[in-house]
């Protein structure tokens, strides 16, 4: 039996969220103390949607991986490396396409969804049907069985333990019942609806985020200019929280008593919208301290993550490298 | 501007037969004393029809490589290696395949003919549609400009053009129009129809071939029990050399008075089928005797062959690694 492995990749967009924090990396550290991780950038995975404009892909990676160790990902625990620095995801990706079935890929949900979500995009290439394949291979070559995802992502994982189980039903040392490929499992995890600015959720592409390091200054201002119940127009208008986008933020950022004392406030005009920020404000403040704290000497000295990844890159490098010895084995490509 | 640079692979299927001889090989003696030119082993193309059955492949790359050293090919001419042993290829195949049309691949013609011919394998797989951009990769990482193909493999060139142009369209530095990858021309390949021990075109899945290295007892065997016009019955009945197969390894193999010879003794029932074979059986085996002779040392020691493609690799490896590095950095990929 192979040792358990935990594996999760994020395209590198630039400068992450409170979303990406609460929906993704709160997740990341606790994981990180359970299981031997590997987390990745996804730069390939990137081109599938921005392969005509990829300038900018290295600083975003570079950027991100820094919001990664801001939030407490710790590289002595967790293995940190980019895909593309490891170019046995090619190789792996290549032979599985020579026995992935077209109508696999053809029918992954997310492949018309995506394609009609991003319709102002040519999206009809041979790359970007071939995603989910690329994200089978980032998963079999690493033997990694536990695959943190959100719901909308089960389908991927689905397509990934097909593709391991037909590898090694048409590889694997028959009668022996030898696994090449291990069959990665779903770790499901919870939806985090982050609330942005707007009430909507967190997202750059509606303009609503506060990002991870984001200095207080701006935090204080964006937060104080956040609007709140349309209803409640003057200070002496009591107002409804269920219409209220700050209150969104209280039952992420808030205890209890504050929520009860927002509750109260609020409809009876008791307290002021700036008042009721105030905690809110404090909370996300306080929040972020550690991590603009953490991010310091990364951004003080760019080789300090170079290092860290380029240690990375070797560790799963040496993995990766392991099963494509054992995938060539099988296959029968060994030139030994 | 690029060297000129001639590019040529084989599928390894085993022995070749004086078919692959007189249809390709001569062609690449002629080529490699001309440019300097890279021959190669494409085991991953095996792959796109073969993939429920690789095993074979390694050796059947073996036992090619030593019919390409029999036939004349000159590791100190040209530079032989075997494809997935530049594993660079998967990796620019990828990064193709980003930006490569679906719809391209769809109406490459040999992609629906291909898989209408072997119905009875199940071809409906990514990697068999993509099986012309992996030759694009194949092709653009060597910046090949030469490129042997018979008229039905043009329309696989036209498609490298294409994705090399749209590359550099996509990434080349604007203004100065650098060209990061070369498009590729084809060098059109006379259409050479060697006959078969059956008249029909040598194939091996006709049945009907001699081996390149095949033993004397065997050629002779075979070609003396070869079929002649069948309305000649008795030795003193008149033949048609235009219904005769022999009389089509004559054309191949025979001078003009050999000819004439043929043409009136069969014509006047003056020669028998045995005698004017006999040419032809000398002939053959007079072309294979150096063949063979070149052949034995490899054949005594495996590790000549091993050499010689290990040192392909490297060198092969190296070309490719810098088109790889100029294609990283147009492309912004490039983590320095």
């Amino acid at each position: 039996m192979y040792a358990q492995r935990v594996l999760s990749g994020m395209r590198p967009t630039g400068s992450l969220h409170l979303g990406h924090y609460h929906g993704v990396l709160k997740n990341w550290l606790r994981l990180q103390n359970e299981y031997p991780c590997l987390f990745f950038v996804a730069d390939w995975h990137a081109l599938t949607t921005q392969y005509d404009d990829p300038q900018g892909i290295v600083s975003s990676s570079w950027d991100m991986v820094i919001d990664w160790l801001a939030a407490g990902v710790d590289p002595a625990r967790a293995t940190l490396f980019i895909q593309s620095q490891v170019p046995e995801h090619a190789e792996l990706h290549l032979l599985l396409s020579m026995m992935a079935p077209l109508g696999w890929l053809e029918r992954v949900p997310t492949y018309k969804d995506q394609q009609e979500k991003l319709e102002n995009k040519d999206l009809s290439t041979y790359g970007f049907l071939g995603y989910p394949l690329l994200q089978s291979a980032d998963i079999l070559i690493y033997r990694a069985d536990k695959v943190p995802v959100g719901e909308d992502q089960v389908p991927h994982i689905e397509f990934s333990r097909e593709i391991a189980r037909r590898f090694n039903h048409l590889y694997g040392r028959k009668g022996t019942g030898k696994m090449i490929l291990v069959e990665p499992g779903a770790l499901l995890t919870e939806a985090s609806r982050m609330p942005g600015l707007d009430g909507q959720k967190m997202s750059k592409s509606y303009g609503n985020t506060i990002t991870l390091r984001e200095d207080e200054a701006s935090v204080t201002h964006k937060l104080r200019r956040m609007p709140t119940d349309p209803a409640r127009v003057r200070r002496s208008d009591p107002g409804d929280p269920g219409r209220c986008p700050v209150w969104q933020l209280h039952q992420v950022y808030t205890d209890e008593s504050c929520q009860a004392w927002v509750q109260q406030g609020c409809r009876s005009a008791g307290i002021g919208c700036l008042e009721c920020k105030q905690p809110v404000i404090d909370a996300i403040l306080s929040e972020q301290a550690p991590m603009r704290e953490r991010a310091q000497p990364y951004l003080d000295d760019a080789s300090l993550v170079r290092e860290i990844i380029n240690e990375g890159n070797k560790k799963a490098r040496h993995l990766a490298r392991e099963t494509m010895r054992d995938v060539r084995a099988a296959m029968g490509l060994d030139y030994g």
